[in-house]
């Protein structure tokens, strides 16, 4: 255990800031986009040759593969006692149409480096290591998002899992299987040491607060709705303003609304009306029907009802005003989630080792964290990206940012692994 | 002339209702649809059969028919002194998306039932009369609306207007010619001895005052304008609040903005957004732009300069304060207008003569005789529409109010018709 000790009392980085740099242009050739960014829907083609090159980088830094039913892919680093439950850490690598290089791939390629420092080293952990990719977490092919993580943490049935179609009509189970990964191993009954995930920020805190690592204390709630408000279509001339039953001038209020009620709700509040379309969309006629969608988020589950509730009354009152009907379904519901407190510290405790600026910083968006946190200790560490953009083939993050973030990965989970030995970290 | 002179003298109405009645249904089944309105965008194949079918009518009854290189059709009926400019009547049959059985095809069919009437009364006018089905007055494939009453009137010059394209990139031409209906009659340069045209109200008010015909007086001015608004698209999830620019809570502000400068200026003020998009349009992405529309009526210059003024200060102010850019293009600019106060005059005569309640009112919505009126003398006889709603399916009139109109048609037709000989009606 001197070389982990030693490691963590040291200031340096150890990892290889150019080898992490080269592994993820590398992977991003896989799907390449002219605008730069990176086109890899999961379980396609060009998803089994990332994948490939995931097994032979694991591979070759001595790891033993092995796949599960659903396709994810585990690549486990002995550790001095096998009995322990492993450190595991991971994210995945299937991208959106029109995705960047770093959302993903940075939180896999960060383990791999991990590996190979470890390698550099000849250090030797108590607990395994484990470097995960999960199936199909961008959902863009096959909803549902954090699928292969969801499985894996007993959210969604195997089976229903692998008969979830893409557009085309081919299944999750044809997919894994054309592409060769359909695994063997169980999908669930796991024990989780630890894990934790590298990710880039995808917004803009901590580019603008100029702090290098993000100490995710957990995850936003969120709740959905589909809202549709039915009011009278009628031509915008000769219909006195008072006789109207405009829908989008009650959506108007509605969109003010959701945006009032997150604005009051801070911090950690978002609210957010992504679509609204007005029918029939005809600039002489006044809106008879506008179909929107509500989407709020966060930390605090009284504080997110309190927002929603705060809308509702506005939907109420404006629709009485002017005379509107309406209809609102609740279309998602995640609650809020609070990492373990251990893998928080771990992964501040390691910043500030390396004299890394950082904050504490609350994820607005899903990750495969979210699920592993059912089933273990859990916690993420952010690093920026550029202007908070991603989900675009823009996506842009430092090579310095990305290797500082990996070596906070490298001593969170080198401190984790002394913690399960010492059995200071029990799921 | 004694049997027109005759007919004006009497107070019976000539017309016949239920042949009014039943053409008007006749009409409607092209492009009905199943809540009972009609969708016939103008130059689809649907228009191509409605004009068909107005062809072979008004060659029955006797008319030589003739195109225009905008589409415009003219069904010419000789008069006994074929020197006189023509007493024209007409509207459109073109329809909105989801619009009813009566606007438009009402103004087109009680000219063709004055043919008839005449015919069946044996009365030679003695200025020729003219009944024409306008192109494209509604706007909604290819705008701009009255299209083509406004190339009649010189408002819009043919080669430009035959290269508005719709949505899929289709130009007026090509959909002229595809329809059969790009005639080689000049489009301009024709006389116009006086033009009236029958409309229903679209609107509430006859109804609600229990008068059976509106005495047209004038149209209020309009001015619209096309509204792109431009902030940043991000992930809903990540992004905090206060580091956003929401195209779509600008949109909102601006929307109720619109619906406030009209409030505030009443009477005769209207404003309307017909249209908002909001895109990317995805639940959980913050909206990077929006597009909208605006509409703006009042009857006073002045004031609807006030209006538009008041709601430009508010676009200035959200884009301020949300971090947006703003283009606000005009794309419609009819300033009010007053009718010749012979055809006003007409056309109340003919109401009183034939013992119709009427009274006198204000168009809100555009028609072809706005243009018209820049050519020669015009004037409009409204009838009341069922619970003031038009550009609607469940748009609806009663045989009786539509009957009365296109008595009143008829009358001020044949007075026009008798002024113009006598040297008493001039452009």
């Amino acid at each position: 255990m001197n070389a982990a000790q030693d490691l963590l009392q040291s200031t340096g980085r150890h990892i290889n800031s150019d080898r992490l740099w080269q592994s993820l242009m590398e992977l991003a050739q896989l799907g390449a986009t002219v605008k730069g960014g990176v086109c890899r829907l999961a379980l396609t083609e060009l998803d089994r040759q990332a994948r490939d090159k995931f097994v032979l980088w694991c591979e070759e830094a001595g790891c033993t593969v092995s796949i599960d039913g659903v396709g994810n892919i585990f690549a486990r680093r002995p550790g001095r006692n096998p009995q322990l439950p492993p450190v595991m850490t991971g994210s995945h690598i299937d991208t959106q149409p029109t995705g960047g290089k770093f959302d993903g791939c940075f939180g896999v390629l960060a383990g791999v480096e991990v590996l190979r420092t470890l390698n550099d080293l000849g250090i030797e952990t108590e607990a395994p290591l484990e470097v995960v990719v999960w199936t199909n977490e961008e959902g863009s092919r096959f909803p549902p998002c954090m699928m292969g993580s969801g499985v894996f943490a007993e959210k969604f049935s195997l089976e229903q899992t692998l008969a979830k179609t893409d557009v085309n009509g081919i299944s999750v189970g044809e997919a894994l299987a054309a592409i060769g990964y359909a695994g063997s191993r169980p999908v669930s009954g796991h024990a989780v040491g630890a894990y934790f995930e590298a990710h880039i920020e995808q917004g803009p805190i901590l580019e603008d607060e100029r702090k290098t690592i993000g100490v995710v204390l957990g995850a936003l709630g969120q709740k959905w709705f589909d809202l549709t408000l039915r009011g009278v279509e009628a031509h915008a001339g000769p219909t006195p303003m008072h006789l109207r039953k405009d829908a989008l001038v009650g959506a108007a209020e509605v969109v003010a609304a959701v945006n009032r009620a997150a604005l009051g709700h801070q911090p950690h509040a978002c609210g957010t009306v992504g679509c609204l379309q007005a029918y029939p969309g005809s600039r002489n006629v006044i809106p008879g029907e506008v179909r929107m969608t509500l989407d709020f988020r966060h930390l605090e589950p009284a504080r997110l009802d309190s927002m929603i509730a705060q809308v509702q009354q506005v939907i109420d009152d404006t629709c009485q005003q002017h005379g509107l009907t309406f209809e609102l379904t609740p279309t998602a519901d995640f609650p809020p989630l609070y990492f373990d407190q251990s893998c928080v510290d771990a992964v501040r405790d390691a910043a500030t080792g390396l004299g890394l600026s950082n904050m504490d910083i609350v994820s607005g968006a899903g990750h495969d964290a979210i699920f592993l946190a059912e089933l273990g200790p859990a916690g993420m560490i952010f690093v920026p990206c550029e202007g908070g953009i991603s989900h675009n083939e823009i996506e842009n993050a430092s090579p310095d940012d990305l290797a500082a973030g990996c070596a906070v990965l490298l001593r969170a989970m080198l401190a984790a692994s002394m913690a399960i030995a010492q059995g200071q970290l029990a799921a």
